[in-house]
């Protein structure tokens, strides 16, 4: 016979309880240091010369290089003799990389080991040792590496749809190394609920209102989840404690087109035709191995989570427009001295420095992390493009 | 039959054998942390503004507020949705703090969630959910917090006795940050042993001469342990080595009274009347969860050794002068030219420099070191604070 | 029924594969911090003096001291009463040392606890508690260790047995603090195969051409292992890939004398008698506990790999010459100005960046490694120092 202070404890003991973990998703929780068998950007192809460049992938360490006839090549920076880095030794044969120690060369195409400086060329090992080399593709200006054992299907296959054949385009971006786990990065950016509150302060925001909040769904058309609007409120009433919004006299509200937005706090006259002909069902959305796409009225947002390790996070974000000629310089021009700050710099940081503070699991989850829990249920497959002929 | 060499190599390998555990007490050894349900200062009250202001108590983090109407609240510093510290977080409306990432609102009175901003009013997270409140006293400039889930006891019950009512006094102090254990910094504060050795060198005793050695028991009175001089020895000749004394011709004998001494260190003519009324059994004294109480014969020193985590310590030290009118202005200015610096500056470093090269257990007591086996027994309980009505 | 497809997969499996451990020299792999019963040299003599000084090794903290007659000790750094460091206190009685918190007062000699300022002249802990002591030697300038519990043999039968009554010499070196354990340092000193390629660049031999390869094979001749050259090739050309040479116009063949060559890098008109009167059956030769010696022409180059911990090394490198009178005011002088610069900074400099990358086990081991099988092989004993009378 429980009295109704005992009930009351058990309630409040329950209230600040600290969450529930992953158990839900044990595919998600597997990939704390990303997944395999997918395409990763991971460099600007202008950045990779005949200098080896060492980049680490979903925990592993790898070695980029430009081979002499221009083509990009990864193997694994580890020398298997005494694990030494091959980014540490120099090119002496063309289409090869000599370990720095006792001049073990491997071939770029495939890895193999050719010659072993210091053995003769008689070596016994040439042709017996081997690192594992990993295909390495160019587009749109960056470097992607297929990471995996498996055999790696084209990269179009992976590509945003809109990129594998773009009309003429500019675009700007930025790689970044951050601290903070892949996946948290990957659900801070398809999250409804923080960009209206977090970003309400960032420089981007500050001539536009952003939404108190909102009611959204996610539909999944083929390998994207949508995020897609129902409703929306400017200002809402708090039984208690008072009103709450983000409008000020000198802030616009967005411009809404009838039927669909394209941009739920942007505003344009006149959508970027090649831009509406996607039909995209929703604004923001989001496909493995971690890609956010957010579609603007005149230009595309792209971000890219590639996992570094457990705790790191390379961020690749690039916005595209499709245009040419004049308006073409002009959006560089509009990347170089606004864009890149705002949206890249200021912007993009309060979710970094959100994320490096986020300690989940555990967690308790809200009416709008409808969109994680879409994304983790994505991990558990099938997964298309790794499956299909 | 062992001859005589091996009969002394095993004594030699007694000897040098690295010493014994804290086994003989399991509830000290179990509270590398702190003690749950005891009332901590944590802070000084002035120093809590509006801004939050983040403390780590027994390892837990937690945020402290001023509320609008000055009432000081802490709250477990961690929003139950993500993670995020609520310390990042914003007071919007009065009585709350909203967390920085999504605006999960909870009442600094209770720790209950109230609003969640960017799920509007009608969120159904809103009274499921909650993060735990702890009491906050302010007491002598100080903030107290009652770290664990029991229902607290009045402060008064714990604080010394002679601070509860108190007469007109003036105090001065300092709180700091320290490495080491807590435990550590209490049997440092309460040891016999090193006081006369160790702070030979301080400026605090640069006038003043320190024993050589002296026997001692500890006695309990109440929560209280003391420990009290039973002879004490100014100078010692070492067979074989020679004499030792920390006598020189520039230093002062203290004025020993008759009967008992009040302060085995400084000495006075006239000893402070409420001081005097407290009748100290003897000149240091301890008390769980880690408070020091050194009885000089004008004022009363106090160390709180404030578990952080299990390697970092709150050092919470000030002195108390039952005086008014212009002895309290003397005493502050006395306080802030020197006794800070020489006392809770140079003197209270030497403890932290030993406490922070402790490497214990194992370990070896001797004669002196009843105190610290005194004040481990403490631990098994009774617990009277905690206990009583 | 495999197609040729598989079998080449499997073949390629195999030769990515990371390599083998180091579970064929079980008593190897146990050593990661050291070998207990041999002599270490751990710093310059010169360098101590009545200041306590710390110093780490094999995994334990010592401290040295030179007592007032000017015999040098060694002591297990850690009190036993509350494990503060010995070397943080002070010496008060001749041949003692008194730890800083509580004035236990130990004999350097044996370590024994002789006083305890703070417990009286009849403290019980007298004569009842100990330090270990380690003995203590001192030998060309530098001050040896005897790292274990045994009874330790003479310093004499561990030191190179040229340097046990060497006729009149010079000698100059470096003792440097170094990342990277101590077995793979012996492994980096002795290996043949990274000498000619790491090396090329070095200052020391700018002017000196350097092999590409060359075929070796390993002897025992007592205690020591010997590397002997076979045959030595100038240039090679690697199949497919082109030919490669150390050689330049400005390089400087080495001088080969008939029969057996002293130095398989420098040259010289005439051995100096002294050091052919070895009879080195090598240039290069190691013994336990990780002991290095290089015969050149004139001079002798030793480096002792001192364990710190299982991942820090303090190399010990000298130079010794043996000749008297002006030859040896020349000797220092090119010492000073640059062996010390160019041999034991820029030449081991190379060799501590690689052991500070190296990353093994895995390995995979080649032909000029049997230099390292056959010194991991030592460990497994007989060890005749420390089992002979």
């Amino acid at each position: 016979m429980a009295d109704s202070a005992s009930i009351s404890d058990r309630q409040q003991a329950k209230k600040v309880r600290l969450g529930r973990g992953w158990e839900p998703w044990p595919e998600y929780e597997a990939a704390a240091t990303g997944l395999m068998d997918y395409w990763y950007p991971v460099a600007w192809a202008r950045a990779l010369k005949k200098k080896p460049l060492p980049v680490k992938l979903c925990g592993r360490d790898l070695m980029l290089l430009r081979d002499e006839d221009g083509t990009a090549r990864a193997l694994h920076d580890r020398c298997v003799h005494r694990g030494v880095k091959l980014s540490l030794g120099k090119q002496w044969f063309p289409g090869t990389i000599s370990c720095p120690y006792h001049g073990w060369t491997y071939r770029l195409r495939d890895g193999e080991l050719v010659a072993v400086i210091t053995d003769g060329p008689d070596s016994r090992m040439c042709n017996r040792a081997a690192v594992q080399a990993y295909p390495v593709e160019e587009r749109l200006g960056l470097l992607w590496v297929f990471m995996g054992e498996a055999e790696p299907y084209p990269l179009n296959r992976q590509l945003p749809e809109e990129l594998v054949q773009p009309p003429a385009f500019a675009m700007g971006g930025r790689i970044e190394e951050r601290s903070g786990n892949w996946r948290l990065f990957a659900e801070n950016g398809f999250d409804e609920g923080h960009a209206k509150y977090l970003h309400r302060t960032s420089i981007w925001r500050i001539m536009k209102v952003m939404p108190t909040w909102n009611l959204i769904h996610i539909e999944k058309h083929g390998r994207w989840l949508y995020r897609i609007e129902d409703e929306r409120f400017w200002e809402a009433e708090f039984p208690g404690l008072g009103k709450w919004t983000n409008s000020r006299w000198w802030k616009i509200k967005p411009h809404i087109k009838q039927g669909r937005s394209l941009g739920n706090t942007g505003g344009a006259r006149r959508n970027n035709p090649y831009i509406e002909a996607q039909n995209f069902p929703g604004f923001a959305s989001l496909a493995l191995p971690g890609i956010l796409r957010i579609a603007y009225p005149n230009f595309i947002h792209y971000e890219f989570y590639v996992p570094i390790d457990e705790s790191h996070t390379r961020y690749v974000g690039f916005m595209v427009q499709f245009k040419k000629g004049l308006s073409r310089l002009i959006f560089y021009l509009w990347y170089l001295t606004g864009i890149r700050w705002m949206f890249h710099g200021n912007f993009s940081g309060q979710d970094h420095w959100m994320v490096a503070n986020t300690d989940a699991p555990p967690e308790r989850l809200y009416r709008p992390d409808e969109s994680l829990i879409e994304w983790r249920k994505l991990f558990a497959g099938p997964h298309p493009l790794r499956e299909k002929p």
